[in-house]
Parts: C-alpha cells; structure tokens; sequence
C-alpha cells in the first residue's frame, strides 16, 4: 500500500494537503494526520490478542474507509478481512481485492440488494446480516440471478435496541428460511453490542456483555439443535473484545476504533482503572490545525471547526498541551481558551476527535507522518459511501 | 449548469446515489435531495428583495459547496458572485469561472497564501479578510511575487467573539497598512455577525445588530476621516439580511442558509412571530433515507446516521409527518419512533437537516428533484476543501 502513484499529478492545496517529504509545518491544514508509529503498534497490537485468543480478527472498516489502512491491519495485524456497515462501502473493498467482506447491517433496497448480489464476482467471499424473514427471498432472488452465493448471518440485538431480532425462536425461522433459499447461505451470527462500548467503567460494560453472551449462546445452541450450527460468531468492539474473545461463543472480533483511538473512547477504563488511551491502546489520529488569528489576547482561534470533525461526542481535545483549550466550535472555526496568550498565528496543534467514525468520514486524504515528515498521503477511499 | 456530460459513465451505487430521470424510489439512500421548484423561489426571492433594497448579493458558497447552485444564485438571483471561507473553497470556484470571490476569513500559512495570490490569474477578482497588522506583509509579498493584486476586507468583530478587530484604531491602522502595500487594496468592510443568526427572537436577534451596525458606522466613519472610505461594507445572513440592508452603511449581503433551509434556521421567528420555515422560506434540501429494519414494532430504523448529516444543531425532523419521529443518531442508523408501526421496510422519508452548512459536507452530490422525477445530479464541488 506504498505505493504512491495515485499521487501522481495532484496539486497540494486545490487536491491534497500535502504530498510525501514534506515537513510537518508544511501541511496544509486542517487535515487528518495518522502518526505511523502509533498505528503499526495499535495493529500489530490488536493481532497479536486475537492470535493469541485464537479469535479472527474482521476489521471495521466503517471507522477508518480506508483500502490502505485494511490493507494494513491484513499484513501487519492478521486480519481476515473487513466489515463494513453500507453496500457502497463493499464496493469499494471489493474492487480493491479485498476478499472476506461483511455487510454488517441490513440491506433492503431492491437496488442494492442487486448491487449485493454481483460483489462475489469480483472474488470476494459476501456476507450480510438479516433480521426479518421477509428479506431472505429478495436476496435469493437476487443471488440467484447473478448467479452467485451470498452469506447471511443473522443479527442478534444484544442490547443496543436498533436493528436484530431478540430471541432463538426469532433467529430459528430466519435461519431456516436461509438454509432452505437458492443463492444463500446461512453462515452465523451477527452479535456485536454496539450501545455498551464507550460506558467508562469496566464493570459496567462487563455486566451488559454477560448480557449479551447469554443471549448469543441461547441462540447458537437452539440453532444448534435444529442442526444449523453457526459457523461465525462474530462481534465485539474496542470497549468489549476481551469479554467476546474469552466467551467460549465468539470466534470472530469486529474492532475498529483501537486503531486510531478518539477523545470519547480514550475516557473508557480498563479492569484496572486507566483510561485505556493511557496504556491499552495509543492516539494515532489527529485533525492536523493551525491558529489563524489572534486578535483577542486570551483566544485563538484555529481553522478546525465542523467541516473537519463531528462533534456528537463532544468537541476534541489538544494533545499533550494542558495550557491551552479546545472550547468551541462553529463551521469553519475552533476556539481556543488561551489564557496566557502563549499560542502563535501558524502554531499547528494536534486535535484528538470526539468521535473516529464520522471524523474520518469528512475528510478524502490521511497524511501519514513519520519522525516529523510526511511518509504517506491515502486516500479515505470510502468516505462518503452511504448508499 | 444543467450540462449532465460530468455524469458520463458513473455507475449507481459505487459513484452516484442517482442518474437523472431516475423515479424517486430508485434513488439510493440516504443522499442529499433538493426540490428543485422550492430551492429556485428561494434564490429568486432573495434576489428580488436585494435589488428591491439596492444591496448587492454574494452568495454564501460555505453552505452548499457547489458551483452549480452558486451559478444558479448569479443566473436567477443575480448574485454578484461568491463568499467562502477556506482558499481550497476560493480555488474551486475560480477555476469554475466564478469572477467576484471573497475569502470571508484570515489566510495567514505562507503556502495558503501563495495560492491565494495565483488565484487573480484565474481572472476572478480575489478579496480576503484582515485583523492583524502583521498579515499584511506576508499579503503584499505574494501579491507581489505573482504580479496579482489581492483585495482586503478588515475583518470587524460584530459579535461572534472570533476573528475580527473590535475598534476603529485597529481598523484604520490595518487599513492604512493595506493602503501602503504594493500588491494590496483595501475594498472594505467584512461585518458579519454570526453569533446571532440562529437567536429564535427578532427583537433579540434586532438588538444583536442594532450594536453591530453602530460598531460598523463609527468604524466606517473614522476610515472614511482617513481617506480610507470603504467601498464594500459587506455581511448579513439568513436571520439578519432585512437589518443590514436598512441599516444605511451595509451594501453587500451574504445571505447563504435561505437557499436550503434546515431545522435551526427554520425555529427562528420573523417580525410577525412566524417560524422562517413557515412562509419566509422553503425547505428545499433534504436528506432522503429509507426504513431498513424494523424488527421492533413501535421503532423503525432508517439508513441515514451519524456519517449522513450532522447534528452539532440538533437531530433533524421528519418532513411532512407528524405520526413518526427521529429521536436517536448513531454512525449508520437513524431510530424513528413508530408508536403506530405506520412505517414500512424500503419507505423513503425526507428528513431536514439540523444544520446545512456541516451536513452539505458530508455529501458528494445533490440529486434534484422535479415533479417526481431526478432532473439533475451536481456534484459538491468544493466538498471536503476545507484547507
């Protein structure tokens, strides 16, 4: 994934903000920066556990939309493949050779259940989640007509009350119905608690997977009997994944967010008490910012405002300054408490996000820095894929 | 700009949510919808009250964008031409042709700077904003080195508490500064007042400008004392617009959110207590999503989170219905309460956005929409510059 040659011909400024060698100060801001370093270590990190727990390791790929940080997490992490929450976005790491993709999440649209159905010709293994019985003729039918095979887990709702049914009976029809439709395949479980990763206190995200387990072994074992054994067990989280990986159900982690960690998930606490981006795991993404004015002796005001972040898990924090504060933001601005007035016009701060997800979705390019200059500039080649 | 030869070749789905002709349930969700009928009678209002007032209009391109509405803004709004807020903004709509453009905002990295002073090549006439004496040099080498001359608006803090000079002898110090510089021309006044645009009351939002005009007048005065009479005092949004244009010193507008409307905006009362969104404007820009599980019986869930809008304003409302309700955003999912399970799997539901501005920049492209049918797919040309 060095390769470099769809840089070929870009203009810093006008198509990216800024191009392998330059020097940090050089960067054209905001912009989201990845410190190389932090991401191998995060990596390399998270694959050493699932080896170690004899787990697979699918990768979010929702979080980072990112070919070249999937390809990544395969090579240096061990991971079998990707997740990914929208069609387009399966699109996307399918044409990029991408072999073992899931859909985790409902897909009901005629179209893109057509647009579903043709992805395993491009040699990929497809995978998608159903919770209602009437979905699985349309994606046969589908299937069928392209003459291809497309996996189905079942979603379970461990407790985040969004999409997934919420008991064995429930996932029995549905599985059947799979089992027994031309073109499909029933594969397992899709089992990922989405609503407990970001409570801080590790008892408390204990309790409500216990929660959760209970459930998925309920309905793995009424499959089992009916003689529909999942194959996959797949779930889990970076809040969760050490209770999935030593359930004795789950066989499969969906990680995301550890990679490049945000200021709402580093709050988080581990078994011991520390927040985890204090040890766990390391902040490898930053919104790259610069001040631009400073007109008012205690205020900066920097150009990373709410086109370069999402700010629905709050506003960002400053990393390693405890001097000056993020304190506002507005469209195309940050206000900074400056108290001593220490901050200079073009001083460039690193941002921690709130929130990975809907960060990354905003900006096209992740300039990749390493010892202070940039080593890599990738495009963010699903932002935007939705639909 | 109805030239469809940029959707040459694009597939449905990878590329587009649409292709013109299109019938609107085979739009793949979620995308940004405008209904082209209500977004021209908002241009051509506001164009008409402008000229009616005498106050020329430069169109907030920050909001949407996109050369295609701001051509349309110029052709049946007669705006003058364009306001943005990053130089990456001011290259897109250069490089389209566009020949007034303001930087409505301080540009101060040595890089930005240098294609800042390129872009007069291009054959647009380029302003930017100052508050800071010390910028002024860095302007007028630039300037010079491309043999460009680069307007300046001294930037006035009517409010905001951003950027921008707060007196008269700062102003008339920059302006004086501006004056001196080889390559540099000062035009005028930038005086927006920001903070107060979104205020629910018009008493409340009067008193907010009724301090700010006063600020501009003694400003403009003592430039004008000096010689340095400004040309341009330019400012006023969609909650302000009728202010500024009364005021007797203003004489350009900056008008941008009127054009799409959202739920922010549209909560704001006019002179007669009336919501805005309620005869003033019409909502014209929508987030069209569709129902994609419903496992639940009195909770549907749409296909349009975190990654399709942003609610730093609020959660977005359900257009046209009162039966259901959006009450909860996580990255890919919307939940709708559905105490009724009127809601069916594939309906499509048109949401308005909390906040245009941040939610237009999540999106690649704007499927219009005429009596039914997609008559046009523009691209957000300047989606994502925010550098």
């Amino acid at each position: 994934m060095m390769n470099e040659s769809h840089l070929a011909g870009l203009e810093v400024g006008y198509d990216v903000p800024a191009l392998p060698g330059m020097r940090y100060d050089e960067i054209q801001t905001p912009c989201l920066v990845l410190d190389l370093d932090a991401l191998e270590r995060n990596i390399r990190k998270m694959g050493d556990y699932a080896r170690a727990h004899n787990m697979r390791h699918r990768a979010h790929g929702k979080m980072h939309k990112s070919v070249d940080v999937l390809l990544l997490q395969q090579e240096l992490g061990g991971a079998v493949g990707v997740c990914c929450q929208k069609v387009s976005e399966a699109e996307v790491f399918a044409r990029a050779g991408v072999k073992d993709i899931l859909v985790s999440n409902q897909v009901r649209d005629p179209g893109k259940i057509n647009r579903l159905a043709r992805l395993p010709m491009l040699g990929a293994r497809i995978i998608v989640c159903v919770d209602d019985v009437t979905n699985v003729a349309d994606l046969s039918r589908a299937a069928v007509a392209h003459g291809t095979t497309i996996e189905c887990f079942i979603e379970v709702d461990c407790g985040a009350g969004r999409c997934g049914i919420t008991s064995a009976p429930a996932a029995v029809e549905i599985a059947k119905a799979v089992a027994a439709a031309p073109g499909l395949k029933f594969s397992g479980l899709q089992a990922y608690q989405g609503a407990m990763q970001h409570m801080d206190s590790y008892e408390d995200r204990k309790a409500k997977l216990d929660l959760a387990i209970a459930l998925v072994k309920d309905i793995a074992s009424a499959l089992t009997d009916e003689g529909l054994k999942p194959e996959l067990v797949s779930g889990g989280g970076t809040g969760s994944y050490y209770f999935e990986s030593n359930s004795g159900i789950y066989n499969e982690l969906q990680c995301g967010s550890y990679a490049f960690m945000d200021a709402d998930y580093g709050r988080i606490r581990d078994e011991s008490g520390t927040r985890i981006d204090h040890g766990e795991w390391e902040n490898a993404l930053f919104i790259l910012t610069s001040v631009m004015s400073h007109a008012k002796a205690n205020k900066a005001i920097c150009d990373a405002g709410l086109k370069a972040q999402s700010v629905d898990s709050g506003l960002p924090f400053i990393y390693g300054r405890d001097d000056v504060k993020y304190v506002k933001c507005s469209d195309e601005h940050g206000v900074i408490d400056d108290p001593d007035g220490v901050l200079k016009i073009n001083e460039k701060l690193r941002l921690v996000p709130g929130h990975c997800d809907p960060t990354c979705n905003v900006h096209d390019w992740y300039v990749g820095v390493r010892d202070g200059r940039v080593e890599t500039v990738w495009p963010i080649s699903a932002r935007g894929k939705a639909y």
